[in-house]
């Protein structure tokens, strides 16, 4: 079966994902787009043959040739186009985050609890990461006993212009805070967030690096440097301590080098240059979850969820308090599979 | 453009082509198989909505409904699959080898050539894998000076009962004469054999491990262990060495695990395990350049040299004995792109 | 010129210093010895020709025969002992910790100032590991820039029967407490310590594993690691983010080993195992200065700085609160080098 | 007991050695020295109170306050110095070359068994180097199988100008001669020399790199990379491949550093930077062996077992033919313990 996708927003990353839906993998194509930046709209269907621009976001979710909704606009419209693919009643891959509050995406959870039927995937797209699957396989192999401790480290070179403090949790954390509560099986419960001298390199304005400290249902600890300034490369590290043993994702150079008396490899230049096939995986399992009739993703629960952590986290650094997540027990309907 | 594609043996690499076309890649599909056992090419149609049937291999290739042809059948069959194709003037991928004698693929460098156009690709994987060709980058960017010699190893864990000594030669170390080829921009020379210690696990009347010794047009060498019993998993080991530094395959875990007073990582179980996005990208690739009419990979000429130098490397297993690689000049017709 | 010492304290660790002076090192040898138990020292000399056996730890100090004092009798008796080699105008080598309390160190200071002459040097030993080493040399040396943030984890196997949750503070995390001072050339301010799940193969009534975090004078953090029944070995970890890059321990495996499905290396047993260099350097550079009339090492400032942020931590691990460490400027007798 | 040692040649070696004699090690004193050059023995010994300069090396040898004699002079010497130590009686330590021809090797040979006690030591330090001494222990575990293979590089940055081709074999590939012996427990029965493409790096008239390739009595092969104009630093690499899995040295770096898109650690700058251990080690053992009247090293059946490795790597050298060694049976006198 081939899925007919239509893309809402085709920014960089709504672009970014119809070339992967049209010319990496397999399974999908793009029938319509829609953008609130019409000429965009009509820039990106050029290339897009027999492709639909829409004016609206809702006529694009009721296009009879859109079996499966991509929203990729900013956050402050995910709610209301999430919503249209629900009561449209087709399956809907949503960036993250989900929606900008965790009372938004409330409001999901409830329209798709209503609805029956999980229709929803968020971005969370480290899940599909070769190194973080590996990570987990570990985990759940049991050999190295309970997890106790998870070390993050999340290194941007470097930061845009009108990046603020509050985006290294929002945009940055997000990821460790949702692959966390992947890895553990398991509920965030409070967050800290503690301020290291910070860095020269850093814009003014902007306190930089970060040390989140999360704390799992079960007792387990979470800390993570966030440092968007790192000017050396992006490099996104993490170790799990269990009981008796650990497990840390490794560097991913495909090559060592033998020069200048140094031996070494090479650290990523961005995100993209690091996570681009998990972007890939994401995506096709996506489309093959639409064509089977099912959901595997990450879903509203798991935005609703990271979106009411990110909130205390918030909280937590404009206080510089310990902050409890405030959030409901996870709903049968959102019940793991066994 | 959807290439339409043929599929001219459908055993184990047949069967993993074609569900990389349908299921992982983009711009193909499968629409006609053909295979010596017509009971196998009926259960494999059978996946393939709207695929046809062919009785053999020459009625395939001259289906309207096919764009291009992949041969994947046993390597005696090659020659005349890879020369209809060329008749009907459509590009073929064929799986290594390109022919089983390099007289053979003489003639089908004769018949592509009195074609005038290059069609054929042969499915030397190795080019696209990612570890080779950051190899490949950090020698053509000049700063590690010219390359003096490479070290290879090619180790497999076991071989099935059908094994022969020779085959070390010509299914093993052909990817390290086409990867030396590739890298090194020079044309192998001569080749010589030697005969380690045999290894207690070796089945009967298999000499395992061997070491062969290549020659390279501008003098550089490059030494190949050959190890298909080599049990502890599967090891494709590379370094080049170069005047000013050299560049090797690096480990390629996903994850460092500590435990039981060990750290380190996982080695792959087999060549799919280690090589299957190669596999991807390389088919990926071909598929694109069919589609854009064009032809990227390695071709005929280089099937033709694997073959010439493993024909001198059979010699030299024989008889123990430096064997020259006899090859005509490169033809004008598949000259380097500048 | 062969340093004369007299041994205070012939246990474990100073049958062991003691072994490394006579058998290992140069320039010095072990002319007199004292311990509680008067057997035990009576073995112990028996084993060191000419060597004299004091009843009392104030008549060793006292022997014409001895040069310099080696105290490693148990922590409580420290104090004692240090001041009467201060008296003696004798240097003197204290294993850690140089008295259990702030105030006694004070008490040590303050003679060793009135003194006039710095001649005690405390037994941290990381200063003189070559990882730790390598690290300083590359903060030092600029190209990283400032040292914003430092990761640390402290692993050992398991503990023998008396460990006490506060033991990873007074003995394991004293280490970091060392270190972090040496690496940021800057005092400790404030700790904190927070309890992560515990661990099921800790011992009951043991909290285990903790993580401390530091708060440097100049604002950076460091996070340590306090796991005391990690199972998998004896695992040191260390890494220092700066502005513009890091520097961590490397794993000290000699050699790689490939085998089923594997390949990695070893992780050390014990302490003795992956610090028994540091510590021949520690003592070889502590006989060197005896002998050149020089003081080198970390100090009496050192020893009570330790002791005040240990103090801290352990009101942190009390209360589980933030606590700032109480202790003056740095004397100008202590004053760094310039 | 400290073992009074007589050093005959007082050029950089013999300075370093005794440098690390009264230094670094213990148990041992330089209690006379004897050079060719008198004015450089004098300065020497200028810096060794109590040491006596001897005019010829006879008399170091026969005076009464020199125990055991350590010889650094230059290779066409060392017979007649061996010689005249084993007439006295007296233990000696040769720095390698035992002789610079097997037929001197064997009159040291039969001197010593005449005489009916080993008292020689040849200098081939790298059996005492950690990382080798870990993959002994790795190979003699029998975890991995019998050893089949071993690929060896010996990488220097750069030659001095008195540098020949046959210094590749003489002074670089006697190492792996010594440590290809004594990791597999056989001789060496042939030798092959291969010259690839000539670094440009390499001096007029230097053949830079080449290939040794050793056969061992056991069928096992060894290649080992002689490049001494590598350039980017001193790098020894060595992996011994087994019937179940390989042991490889791994690389030494202490720290791992993260800048400019590169992690890695260092490469050694000179043989001095990456063995300097193993010579502290080795020496430190022959005092301890020394002192017990006991013998421990590489002896004088290892001397002429290099020397008769190295004259047929030289005639492959000379001849680009495969070498026999010629070598009889190793005497019962010089067997190894049971």
């Amino acid at each position: 079966m081939n899925v007919r996708v239509g893309v809402i927003g085709v920014g960089m990353i709504g672009q970014d994902h119809i070339r992967r839906i049209t010319q990496v993998l397999t399974g999908g194509s793009v029938t319509a787009v829609n953008d609130v930046d019409a000429a965009r709209a009509g820039q990106v269907a050029a290339g897009l043959p027999g492709a639909h621009i829409h004016d609206t976001a809702a006529a694009l979710v009721a296009d009879d040739n859109v079996d499966a909704i991509l929203v990729a606009s900013w956050g402050p419209a995910h709610e209301e186009q999430v919503l249209a693919a629900i009561a449209a009643g087709k399956p809907v891959f949503c960036e993250k985050p989900l929606a900008p509050s965790s009372a938004a995406c409330q409001r999901i959870m409830d329209a798709e609890t209503a609805a029956g039927r999980r229709l929803t995937q968020v971005g969370f797209m480290r899940r599909y990461d070769a190194g973080y699957r590996a990570m987990k396989a570990a985990l759940d192999d049991g050999t190295l006993g309970p997890p106790l401790l998870m070390h993050c480290a999340h290194r941007n070179p470097s930061v845009p212009p009108y990046f603020t403090t509050e985006m290294s949790i929002s945009d940055s954390a997000v990821h460790e805070i949702d692959i966390a509560r992947w890895l553990f099986g398991e509920e965030i419960t409070a967050a800290t967030v503690l301020s290291p001298r910070r860095s020269g390199q850093a814009p003014d304005g902007v306190r930089d690096p970060l040390i989140l400290i999360l704390e799992m249902a079960g007792g387990a600890l979470v800390d993570d440097e966030l440092f968007v300034n790192a000017r050396y490369g992006y490099d996104v590290r993490g170790e799990v301590v269990c009981e008796t043993g650990t497990v840390a994702l490794a560097d991913t150079s495909e090559v060592t080098v033998r020069t200048a008396n140094r031996h070494g490899g090479r650290v990523p230049v961005d995100w993209r240059d690091r996570f681009i096939r998990a972007y890939d995986t994401e995506l096709q399992e996506w489309l093959d979850a639409v064509a089977a009739g099912t959901s595997t993703g990450p879903g509203t629960w798991d935005g609703y969820a990271a979106a009411a952590v990110t909130d205390a986290a918030l909280e937590a650094l404009r206080t510089g308090q310990r902050t409890a997540v405030t959030m409901p027990e996870r709903p049968d309907f959102y019940a793991k599979a066994p």
